[in-house]
């Protein structure tokens, strides 16, 4: 079959033909026809400090993804909750389900998770194999909103966390596509006021266009006064995705008192926090933001793409087939991309 | 009546002869029994930034007390809830009761708190005047326990936030009196395991009094190295109380993976934080404590201390008349003091 | 003035010529603009053992209300929080603050609960006093919706108890007044899917208005087994508001396993329930609903009102003057009526 | 091997010679030393209405044990997480991990669950095999400790869920073995004052060892009114092992305004509710226990067992060996046995 390789250390990946994955009893082989391309596969291809820490080519790459399954394996079928012919999408993080975290519920946090197109061959490809229990039905959702579920489920994991969200006044810091789905989120669980901010006036636009009230462009605004100014009292919650510590401390100026950030965004230098000032004195819960909740969070997702309450569609703004890929990561890179998407076997 | 008061601006308080406050319709007119000494009377006596930033002199100085009710206003007799003669504490906040915080039951949170001792006039004096709402009966709990509750209810919040005690592994940062509270607390709650650290022999002698299974001196050990030992995996719950940014970056590091950092310690610096490393990978939880929930903390220090359950009287180690202030501030500047009480009415 | 007084046991109210009412220091004198009817005034119209019980009479009726401030109390007024013209509702529950319900933000559950219109003078009059702590300003929302805000938030209460809302499938059993506001609140909030249920079909057309996605009569329809039919599982939370043994079984049997049932509906008879096959092996959530939280409920409530995302005018079906009180009891008794409102001194 | 088998529809068991069962690839293969007998296997023994609907005969019989792995299917080894010769226990709830409530962290009710002992062979033999993801090692808990951590976790999950237990006053209803671990595991995790009721007095005997502060009978003493005594409130906390109508009257009358009742007592018939009184005007939270929450439940009670808080050998009363299983029935069934163990391969 036809894959997206990073055959070597180095910058770039290859097209290349490859063998079908084996399955094992507990797996399902599926038919990829639709795979998202995230932040992390631009790391990948540009092969940065994390990529080649992390990475042991060579590995198919792609962690976002939907298609069809084609083969079960003896016990998944046995479980008679999968059936070839299904449409699904799957988590990507393979967990081990035995360390403390997993018993307590917090798989996202597995010390030995291996994420698929990261640490085993992923969804770049004609064919794929997961364990069964990642994988879940689309049963009516859209197959190019189930290729996006991984990150959309990322925002869905930070808006809910935590008990601020219904009628409360949000704060989105960078509208990147996880940024973007946060606002719809935010709308579709009962926010009463959505305020989206970044430099990017297209990213704005995707953000108003996926219901914030307010956008915000730091480069010509000030971003903390206006929140006051539209809240009174600061935001209820404050979803940090632009990892730069210019964010963070907006973050922790924009929350009001009692108020919650919760960060996805992952800076790539520290941030000086006065902890006195924002955090004790303000009474402020941070929470850092991992993948999402096994499976809550895509419960959660399912239920609000399957009763229309959330579209994610307005932030796909490109797709490629899989021979284009130096494209959608050019258009990722140069920031005139929302969502961008690969048409593999659809 | 006798009172300590800071005069004018600048270092030092004076005992001086002040009117018996006047008591208004909701109020309590409490003659002081014993009080308490608190690292920020240390910040008022030395007069450092905070405090001259704060106080408005002239005004009477102290926080944490006991004593007796002598008067009580109509409308607080009327209410039936406190008489005179009951001997009570007090919580040493008064708020509004009307902001979002307020409403919300975060009145710790309060932008119009005023805070005895600070913000007006305080408990070492042989009369203090407080809301009726605001005192607490005794009911059986000594009354130099009492004049420490105050403390004990930071203590208090920083172990019950969260939902991370029964049975936790606890790192308690920092063997002030807090720290020492929070030992007691912690085991009171049903930690499982209990770790102390502190710079300060005496102090880990204290700790280990209230019941730390473990003392550890970052001046002989590596504090983070050993809790990983001890846990296996790192601490369910860290309570920060020194203030420090080693001790915050101790905290996170010391932390297990999906753990909580309840943050009290004020720094007088901006700590680097790696939020990448420290808390969004990890998938930590901090929060910022300030005060006392109001009045859950109360209740359930109340509960602990009417069962048994948690004695903190090996934390107190001195005993002074108001004349011999400076000796009080004196064993607290150089850190041979646990927790330090004037006797002032009794 | 004029108010609408029960003057001695027995059945109906009489409109008579009373003082306006004193206010004392902490308190609020009200012009009363619209006051809502309630079931309770039918009760205490009809002087049924609840009411013979309870009232103390000649009493003011009347509970819910908006109006405008005319007098403050002299400390009231100086809290700086409300304002001579101020137009506003008040939470009718006027509680102790000292009681352990108080002290841990259950005030709603106070055992010294006065009612006003039950227990002390009511909001069927030109004036009424009030603790300014129980006055909110309207800032905005309409008089009308002012109100009625006091079983509106009876709606907000049963709906948001629980961590079951954002996403759920809701069953809401009775849609008088309240149920009615609960399908509007749950559709705010983030429900994916609201089924409403009532034997009357005028009030399933409000539910319908209110935004109910589908609404059953158990006179012709099998509600559990709809239910079961339309969420695949059970509705992850019921809101029981028809106090009838046969709602609750349908509560029961409807809620999925780990789902939850909020209680409101005052039954006047006692239910047979299954522990066993109900609530034990389900693993079934119980909880009983008494008035708002204070203030949480109100603060979600004006969020909702004043972003528009809640309007609960569709269901006010009746406007009354004062005069034709008989009037307005005799549309609530023959369930022609949703909301019935009293029209004061707009 | 030897087992106890129900080998036809009808009361008793008998000793039989059976096949070691096969092991799959994700199986783990133990030696049972040690076996808990349960009210279940009374049920069972007796072949009462819950039992003949349910079993399958023939089926080995037993749910609680402890024990050595002697071998490990190839995945399970490969998880590198158990090894030959650990000494383990483990969870009798096989689930299904696919849906909603598996998918929501609510296992222990999933639809699909098959218990060991009662829908697939169970313990009472000198082999079992268990999912490897069931089997947690005991490192260091006492084999006969880990032969009833299946009931313990009964008791914990009972007395943790909700809010209530740090500081709480707990009412535990009905001291068989369950009843008397949650004595313990109150204490252990904070409680306050532990009240605990029965009519046999030899349960109240072993309620006393486990740390109850209070002991009730019912035949002699008013529950209600003593509970109400001790409390001043009520109860934050009621456990109801009792299964007995009567003692969910006395668990709705015993907890506090805004309490909590969490029910695993079976009852075998209905109970009349007074939900107005008793719920709906309380503000009560009635909580419905299943199981163990997977695995939560199980690493609570780990760290309280390591830790020596809690240690429920007090409560084991009997040992047999399998041969005489009738006489383990015996103690049962005529009240004289806490916990009853079989010594099987130990």
């Amino acid at each position: 079959m036809r894959a997206l390789v990073k055959e070597r250390a180095g910058p770039g990946m290859t097209l290349c033909d490859v063998p079908v994955p084996a399955h094992g009893p507990h797996d399902a082989l599926i038919k990829v026809h639709f795979a998202g391309v995230c932040g992390t596969d631009l790391h990948i291809w540009e092969w940065d400090r994390w990529a080649s820490n992390r990475l042991k080519p060579p590995v198919v790459i792609g962690h976002e993804f939907s298609g069809e399954i084609v083969a079960l394996g003896r016990d998944a079928e046995a479980a008679g909750l999968l059936a070839v012919g299904d449409l699904v999408t799957a988590e990507g993080h393979v967990v081990c389900g035995h360390c403390l975290q997993c018993r307590l519920g917090d798989g996202h946090l597995c010390r030995r998770t291996q994420i698929i197109g990261v640490d085993r061959d992923g969804a770049f490809a004609e064919y794929i194999t997961m364990p069964a229990s990642n994988v879940m039905r689309l049963d009516g959702i859209p197959q190019e909103v189930g290729a996006i579920m991984d990150p959309m489920g990322n925002a869905v994991h930070t808006v809910l966390e935590g008990e601020a969200v219904v009628g409360a006044r949000v704060l989105v810091l960078g509208c990147g596509p996880i940024g973007c789905f946060a606002v719809g989120v935010a709308r579709a669980a009962g926010a009463s006021l959505v305020i989206a901010s970044d430099f990017n006036e297209r990213r704005l636009e995707l953000a108003k266009a996926m219901g914030a009230h307010v956008t915000l462009n730091p480069g010509r605004e000030d971003v903390v006064a206006r929140v006051r100014e539209l809240t009174g009292d600061g935001a209820d919650l404050v979803c940090e995705f632009s990892g730069h510590p210019s964010g963070h401390q907006q973050a922790f100026a924009a929350a009001r008192l009692g108020g919650r950030v919760n960060m996805l965004g992952t800076p790539s230098k520290s941030t000086e926090v006065d902890f006195a000032r924002d955090v004790i004195f303000k009474g402020l819960t941070l929470y850092g933001v991992t993948g999402r909740r096994m499976y809550r969070t895509w419960d959660e997702m399912q239920r609000f793409l399957r009763s229309g309450q959330l579209d994610p569609r307005p932030v796909i703004t490109h797709r490629f087939p899989m021979e284009r890929m130096d494209e959608a990561i050019g258009v990722i890179k140069d920031g005139t991309a929302g969502k961008v998407i690969l048409e593999i076997g659809a």
